[in-house]
């Protein structure tokens, strides 16, 4: 963990330091990935079997090996534990009701000149949601990546998770219950996010690919960007807590293990304004260490990546949050308002002392899935957007072409396009 | 050109050939364009300077060399021909009026369990626009991109444009002037997008790029996405019109050769379900490329790319249109509502017989930056969302915490997560 002042004379280098540092992928796995790609797109499911094989020690041969029926789901939410399965359904009406929220307007309208302007947005016809296996195997994943689409209005949402030597997880079928997905192939890693992009023998190809994978599975949803949609490029988790002295030094450790426990590569950031309250979290972080039982990665984590900067003030901790651009920012004190209205660059905002980030990631409602790695800057996270596209259109009465339509033949002229302009210039009176 | 009838026998080999030929860039177009970013990166303006002398032939040395300033602009802008600077002008306002109405809302509500929930969104803080020179330096380009980022409200809006052998266009400048380009840098092609994307020493980085550009330009983009937003993966212009026998021959001859002569890879497509309607189409073109200035470039396009498929009824047209995503649709009929109400994927519709592809490209005021290649399927048009990005966020009370937070710590110890399960336990009462 590094612990930095702003008065101090080198803040500003080893800041920087810390906003410029990716903790992302290297070049070899883009090459691998590439090659990954290109050979299920030329060898469809004969690569598959192939590489299920050599990563997953799983078979594929028959249908059930190849695929997970809705029955089998079925049967796994009824035999989970009531009160599991009953989390499970609070948190997707939960996140069904705020992402009907997003539901976006389509625009129609006639102008002042009579040109009839619009947007119709549409739902795509078939996305593909990556859900990993084994330790990162989370039902509240599948549950936000599902439920949007769904939401959106897709007409077939596929699932792809590898079932290493076999192994199913039941709560993650549960989930797929609950979120009424179409298909569920086993099948994982690049080799997956192929099959969704390119299509296979008995993989049909989708249109948008969504959800979290390890680094190559996050490599070959950038590599396949243009072939289908994609939700983002993902990189490892990250919370910034904003505090002032008079939290419980308990709960804010608390938040900071519960994104260090992620991944070794995961980053948790304290900014305060109370050098007491700095150390006495370092010490609560340590006493956490003791305990928990996923310790092992956070504390890989917070010795790593972990920061705690003190600030003179908690006005100057939002250009340094503007500049980390974090996934995750809590605001812990009485009035969060004013820092939140200042604050421009974040994934997702939790106001208050009461609001852990860890509410968000299963039951309040907004999407979990976040832009990292300083994307906050420019990305957004997952929603019904992400699954849908919009149609413009124009339709011209034969009065608002002759209105318009000379500056247009103009403008096509003068950027060397006769045929453009004579497609408008024929049908002016 | 490819004469298709949905009766033939083959038809649907030969139609499936048609919607799987990308006419896109290839392998080597990679490679070239990661040496050039990674040496952008790496070595900044000095790199930049090597390029420019070698592909533009244009010596960065002063200041001038480096940029073009907004004195320059303005004195161009007040140089050109009169009426073209008004239909600039009526073009930007245009343009203006429809992307304001494209500003999202926020959102900020309170649930009966007394959560407040919500999404806010803002600007990114820059903006790069890339300028292709020569042959495609399009005002109307500079426009449909620019405009957009300052009606989102970026803050800072920098255009790179390559100026060879020193030539700058006059239009493309008064077109900043209109739009309020911020920067002007005169470099161009992967080395340019680079520059945006990393920053130099000159050129401050951005956070999103767009514009067009040649398939370096569009690979160099499409690998810095995830560095950068972009606004998609493009590829050649293409146009589909839906028509029956009532069009004048010489006005749909018109349209597709307005695709056409953008690019010899471009494609023409003509569904009607009139065979006769459909040969003095052919004959109607065959004539327009005797006189057309642009014929070389047009009849390259149409000779390997140009399509007409004659259906039995047009009713047919739509599910073929639909596998084509074609990025502009006309649909040339008196009612095109019902034909309109079926289509599912295009990127802009032009309806009725008097709205030609073209004014939508100048003056209609959407936007013509457009998904390609079939991308329409899960793509939009550019937008002001492109330019902004949204946080959301989360507020819990005592009380809402109480309410769902044990189904969330139940979720948490399911996925064997538990500094999640403790974050919210230690805040339970």
């Amino acid at each position: 963990m590094l612990l930095l002042r702003t008065t101090d004379a080198d803040f500003e280098a080893k800041f920087a330091r810390v906003v410029r540092d990716r903790r992302e992928s290297d070049a070899q796995v883009g090459r691998d990935v590439a090659s990954i790609l290109n050979e299920v797109r030329e060898r469809g499911d004969k690569a598959l079997v192939e590489y299920t094989t050599r990563f997953d020690g799983h078979n594929l041969s028959g249908d059930d090996s190849w695929s997970i029926s809705k029955e089998a789901c079925e049967k796994a939410y009824h035999a989970i534990d009531a009160e599991l399965r009953e989390a499970l359904e609070t948190a997707a009406a939960r996140i069904r009701a705020y992402h009907e929220g997003q539901l976006p307007e389509d625009r129609d309208y006639t102008d002042s000149i009579g040109m009839r302007l619009g947007a119709r947005w549409s739902a795509v016809e078939a996305a593909g949601l990556y859900v990993p296996g084994g330790r990162a195997a989370y039902p509240s994943s599948l549950l936000m990546n599902a439920i949007p689409a769904k939401v959106a209005g897709v007409d077939r949402l596929v699932v792809t998770t590898p079932t290493p030597k076999g192994e199913v997880n039941e709560l993650v079928l549960a989930a797929a219950h609950v979120a009424e997905v179409d298909e569920i192939w086993r099948v994982g890693g690049a080799q997956a996010v192929a099959a969704l992009a390119y299509g296979t023998q008995r993989i049909e190809r989708v249109d948008v690919i969504t959800g979290p994978g390890n680094a190559w599975v996050a490599e070959a949803k950038r590599q396949l960007y243009g072939v289908v949609g994609i939700d983002m490029v993902a990189g490892p988790s990250e919370i910034l807590v904003i505090a002032d002295g008079k939290n419980d030094p308990d709960w804010i450790a608390a938040d900071l293990m519960s994104q260090a426990e992620h991944d070794p590569t995961s980053q948790s950031i304290l900014i305060t304004d109370d050098a007491r309250f700095a150390a006495q979290v370092e010490d609560a972080v340590d006493i956490a260490l003791m305990k928990l039982p996923t310790a092992k990665t956070a504390k890989l984590s917070w010795d790593d990546h972990g920061l705690i900067v003190v600030v003179d003030t908690l006005d100057d901790a939002i250009p340094l949050a503007d500049r980390l651009a974090a996934e995750h920012v809590e605001i812990a004190v009485d009035d969060p308002e004013p820092l939140f209205a200042k604050l421009r660059h974040a994934g997702s905002v939790f106001l208050g002392r009461n609001t852990p980030e860890a509410v968000g990631d299963y039951i309040a409602g907004p999407n979990h899935v976040l832009p990292t790695g300083r994307r906050a800057r420019f990305a957004s996270g997952l929603s019904v957007l992400d699954f849908m596209k919009r149609t413009s259109f124009i339709g011209a009465s034969p009065d608002a072409l002759a209105a318009i339509g000379p500056a247009a033949v103009r403008l096509a002229e003068a950027e060397g396009l006769p045929a453009h302009a004579l497609s408008i210039s024929k049908r002016l009176p």
